[in-house]
């Protein structure tokens, strides 16, 4: 999460860094007079006379808050980055275009095509658009029937157990699934749905907007952030005593903002849980490719988990979402993911289906990278060595960055940061003087808070400050994303080496 | 919205309507084994075991409706049909494609680029990209402030007032953009949301997601389907008295289903109610292009009508939808559309922001689309010409199809249709013979949408029924598009006619 001031070096950077990878949440528009404007220009003395105004509109909208597109992020859109240009990972992008523009795909125009167009995009988007007639129109509210089967396969494949295309609905994104089935399962202001602590802020969010009621669990930071079925039943317990009905748990794995991978024995212990508790599984699985330390902490699905723990949790209801805004492919801008459906009753998938239906379909671009995500080039394809190469460049450099960025971390003073298994985050803690804290008081802002804004005017890196995603009450962290290019990692890192020393100085007890 | 059977007649129909144009809500894939599989392979003995189940699922998304996703259009979901192949209105597309693949941009591609791009796509894509980035990453939650200009751009040409960019927002379609608003305005279960009768569903779909309350005024279709201050006002006290706080109007102009256009004067009359009575006016204009009588019925805009009015409304709460998914370009696959906002206050206006992040962006591609929408190519341009001709030869055939289909409804045993001003619809209304009626009651079913069922099962054509749209109590009607291609468009009518007679004739009394 970095963004940059008007400094010409971060501004190579950001190009850098956008070009490299473009899951650029925080790293916006500068001097983007257009928003700035909105909310200065409407007259505040008409406030008070308006039909709608802040105290009479919905006050669970209100209540929302979303730190990764909070503040810090608007503070952020006031500075300028120019975004990438460059064409990365060619495959998915030239399906992309050929669908657009079928008239490429003709037989007339074949050897002028060939120039631009290796033959197996020619064939996959030849092979989408016989599915899928058009980009143009709307497709089925679920999801592409086809598209949905490609899904199907990817998921049989990975985990070893079949998967029901019937089952799977396309959606503009994880998070557009996350809301989706959030609203189903809340149906009165008692509802409570266990989430991390920290989580993403997606979850608190679509929560207070439903007036539901968060269960908080905490990840222990000292185990590796690790998770423990004793602290869930603890948390489930103490909001059952406040009346609270615990219908649903929110994994994260590997974990945002954590980084995190779950061990199958661990798993287990979830899905005992839930199935004892009588709890809905929502398993968020969006990194399940950003995995780093494959040997020791690799990736398993909790379908794949569950499938093998036999036919006594048959009927186990569960949710897992997917997306394609990360992995080593990154395409947030386009929207797209989907969501799979374990054991749900049958009303509930029919209702789903409805409100799905509502919105019409999900964007038929979205779904086209969704089967571009799950069935990449294979091996003797003509597009498969270069995207096997620009795929392992993406996926190596992720790790070196992690692990630079873990060790810049732990050299601050009054730092500590674990590493990350997998996703593309550390969220370390740094402890800030008593000054520093009367200063961010004094200032109405968290701690936490009061650092990254600092870090942001100072440096133009943007960080998420750990309030944001909830952290164990008196401690401060923020979150940082290991997105930066190579090259000018180590001037990113030195430029947080340099701030957080002036910042301790200054603040200094 | 018309679906097909097996026929290939039919085939050849659907294929063709597709390929004119792209608007086929209802018209989507046959023998969706895997929607269909969905619903049934889930065990229903387990039903009862089910932690969330259709009994203690959210009750708000239960009572949701949505007609034009309902029932007709699941079962035209099973029937088969090929989907446009076709490339028209070449100049989006183009872009579209550029935009993806920018290496085609690159100045050592220039040569073998021009083979299929001209030279003004070329430079709208440029163009674009150097203010985007990258279409693969997260754009500004509000949506791309160039593409935002564009939109300002067109709205002050078109109504000849200024507009900000800063009170647009970019959404996923002007259903997203409608779903996001009614939630900042549904504050507790006694607000109250004016809409027309005959409405689209999307709007009390909506409503009973929120747990609001639809305030319904009707249209008279004996005048045309006119809209007087006066039905506004009873509707408006009439819930008053019951206790409904009514907070909004929705006004759909051009009309859906009813395809009518508002006078100047009439839209006075309307903003004037909204001011005596602090009600919001919600102006779905998402029809503006489809305008079929321009000189007696032109579009005019609210925002437009509203500035004219001079200052004693200034301030006056609006806010207005627009889509890609209508007009002659109707690329409605790819979600894009935008609000804007008129004299909100500045608190609303930052939550509307809030909840718009939580969502990240909208998809990029839809924004893109946008842009074009607002932008097309102009006189002079390389592309202008084919834009021109295909945008008139869409635009005059559906004139021409609106009144054969009006003359077609017309001609019937007991139907009755007014002509449409605007929009893509037609709402006849059918006088069914006391038998038939019986014969839907037996089935469980309302008699227009029997009816429908009928006519889908028999003709292979989608029919949205009356019903799903709201009508005075002991009408029926139907909502038909005039979207199939005029030479299929005499067998299209002919299929209708023959169906019709058909159903009376078994049915008469």
């Amino acid at each position: 999460m970095a963004s940059l001031q008007c400094s010409p070096v971060y501004k190579t950077f950001i190009r850098q860094l956008s070009t490299q990878h473009r899951v650029l949440r925080n790293i916006t528009v500068i001097h983007s007079p257009v928003l700035h404007k909105s909310f200065s220009s409407s007259s505040r003395t008409m406030t008070a006379e308006k039909i709608l105004n802040g105290r009479n509109m919905n006050s669970q909208v209100r209540k929302a808050e979303y730190a990764v597109r909070g503040e810090l992020a608007i503070r952020s859109e006031t500075l300028k980055t120019e975004l990438a240009k460059g064409a990365k990972l060619p495959f998915k992008r030239i399906v992309a275009s050929l669908v657009e523009y079928p008239e490429l795909l003709k037989d007339e125009n074949a050897e002028a095509a060939a120039k631009f167009y290796p033959s197996d995009a020619i064939a996959r988007a030849k092979l989408l658009l016989e599915n899928i007639g058009s980009v143009g129109a709307y497709s089925h509210s679920q999801g592409i029937p086809h598209i949905r089967e490609s899904v199907a396969k990817f998921i049989s494949e990975r985990d070893g157990y079949p998967a029901d295309p019937s089952k799977i609905f396309l959606t503009q994104g994880a998070s557009a699934g996350v809301q989706l089935t959030l609203e189903m399962i809340v149906s009165h202001n008692k509802v409570g749905v266990m989430i991390p602590i920290p989580q993403y802020p997606l979850y608190t969010a679509t929560l207070a907007v439903l007036d539901a009621n968060p269960v908080p669990y905490y990840l222990d930071e000292s185990k590796e952030w690790g998770l423990t079925s004793k602290e869930l039943q603890r948390a489930y317990d103490e909001s059952n005593k406040m009346g609270i009905e615990t219908r649903a748990l929110v994994i994260i794995n590997p974990g945002n903002p954590t980084g995190q991978c779950l061990t199958e024995d661990n798993m287990r212990e979830i899905i005992e849980f839930c199935s004892k508790n009588k709890v809905i599984l929502l398993a968020d699985e969006v990194y399940q490719t950003n995995i780093y330390r494959p040997q020791d902490r690799p990736f398993h699905s909790f379908k794949k988990v569950l499938k093998s723990m036999g036919p006594k949790y048959e009927g186990f209801e569960m949710i897992s979402y997917h997306s394609i805004s990360k992995g080593m492919i990154g395409e947030c801008g386009r929207r797209g993911g989907y969501f799979e459906c374990e054991g749900l009753d049958e009303e509930v998938m029919e209702q789903i289906y409805k409100i799905s239906s509502i919105s019409l379909c999900p964007n038929v671009q979205g779904q086209i990278m969704v089967d571009l995500m799950v069935s990449p080039p294979k091996k003797g394809d003509p597009s498969y060595p270069l995207y096997k190469k620009e795929y392992d460049g993406i996926y190596n450099s992720l790790i070196e960055r992690a692990s630079i960025l873990e060790k810049t971390f732990n050299s601050l003073e009054g730092c500590t940061c674990n590493s990350a298994d997998g996703a593309m985050y550390l969220f370390p803690q740094i402890r800030l003087p008593a000054k520093a804290i009367a200063a961010a008081k004094a200032a109405g802002k968290q701690p936490d808070h009061f650092y990254c804004m600092a870090m942001l005017e100072s440096t133009g890196v943007c960080m998420v400050a750990g309030s944001g995603f909830g952290q164990v009450e008196g401690t401060a962290h923020f979150r940082s994303t290991f997105l930066p290019q190579p090259e000018l990692f180590d001037e990113f890192c030195s430029g947080i080496k340099n701030f957080h020393a002036d910042f301790m100085n200054k603040y200094r007890d």
